[in-house]
């Protein structure tokens, strides 16, 4: 077997690291597309939006391979080894995050055209927030920033008040016009996709909050660990 | 620092092993009581059910924990390796089902006593397919058994054939009878619940699978990393 330096390790973990920040903004992307579609009812955008989501599944499963490959060649230890099992874990949010992009791309085509309404407003306003937590939880996730990624968690109670609001408002759009039913309802799936795109930026947030955490917390073993190497 | 022996590291994987069991059976009983309330409209039950979940974070926390322990001082590799890796990723999935059978638990408490459906006999059905692909992917987790895994996947198409009966059931009762949208959105949110409880079910399989095929593709590093060793 081919001898490895240290050069090469460093290599890989910048490959994986790239990787989840490809991965992240590629997610970024689709989600950015099904919102602008929603908000301006662009059934084209949204339309091309859900082809997509390929390219996303290949890019879960290469990294989870790096990250197996990485620990069972390199046995890496401390923060490097923090990072390769955080990735693991936020590949997964990012990957249902591409899917609920898809699953907003897909209810936009379906709405097609719709009148203007206060629910499409509330909507907008949780997605535009949404996506500035996917992108703070990555940043931190990044730097290791476990109060940036703090601030992130806090937010998700802002998405959930507007996502509150929502369901008497559709509910009363229901009630009073019996026809609007497809498309309220429609509109209410979206509104639970984005709140649960919010979800998954605290979930990556929260990882990163304990993973930083931890690593006083298990002080001791890498002390102890580089002591043995 | 005190010197392991193998028996030790044995016992910390089997120890690991049990908790992500622990965790699966928690969270099948808490889907389990949610379900039941549901079928039997027994708001009490929903209640208990909800005020259990704080067991399930618990655990997730402390498998995140006994992995990253392991992989520090033990450095697994090969079919270890893989199991750890798995489990890192499993009991996200748990712990996200476990939100899911609360959510659940919530609706059913909110609804209290409604007439009797064909959405109710819908969502019933799924609900109990959804138990049993979750039952079924914990199974092929702790056997490694991809062939099972393998089936779970494909039953993810019966949950969603009966999730897409049940919207246009719901959307002729809320035209019809506009007293009945908080209901029927209820009830609609309750159905995709369930969904997403199939799909975490068909996560945890895929997972299996990846991870048992997986084992081949790699075959050539393990057999290089056993002669290092």
């Amino acid at each position: 077997m081919q001898k490895h330096t240290d050069r090469e390790y460093e290599n890989e973990l910048e490959t994986l690291r790239e990787r989840v920040l490809l991965m992240g903004a590629t997610v970024e992307q689709l989600i950015g597309a099904a919102l602008d579609a929603f908000e301006r009812r662009d059934v084209a955008l949204a339309q091309r939006a859900i082809e997509n989501d390929d390219q996303i599944d290949h890019l879960e499963v290469d990294i989870d391979r790096l990250c197996l490959r990485i620990l069972a060649l390199r046995q890496p230890v401390a923060s490097d080894l923090r990072f390769i099992a955080m990735s693991l874990k936020v590949v997964t949010d990012l990957e249902r995050s591409g899917d609920l992009a898809v699953n907003v791309s897909e209810r936009v085509v379906e709405l097609g055209s719709f009148p203007s309404m206060p629910a499409h407003d509330i909507i907008c306003r949780m997605g535009s927030l949404a996506q500035g937590m996917l992108r703070d939880a990555l940043d931190a996730f990044v730097t290791g920033d476990a109060l940036k990624a703090q601030a992130v968690t806090e937010r998700d109670n802002s998405v959930d008040a507007l996502y509150e609001q929502l369901f008497p408002e559709l509910g009363a759009i229901m009630r009073t016009d019996p026809e609007s039913v497809d498309s309220a309802s429609r509109l209410q799936s979206i509104g639970k996709y984005v709140e649960r795109l919010a979800d998954h930026a605290t979930n990556i947030a929260e990882m990163v909050v304990f993973m930083v955490r931890g690593q006083d917390v298990r002080h001791g073993f890498e002390v102890a660990h580089a002591g043995r190497r």
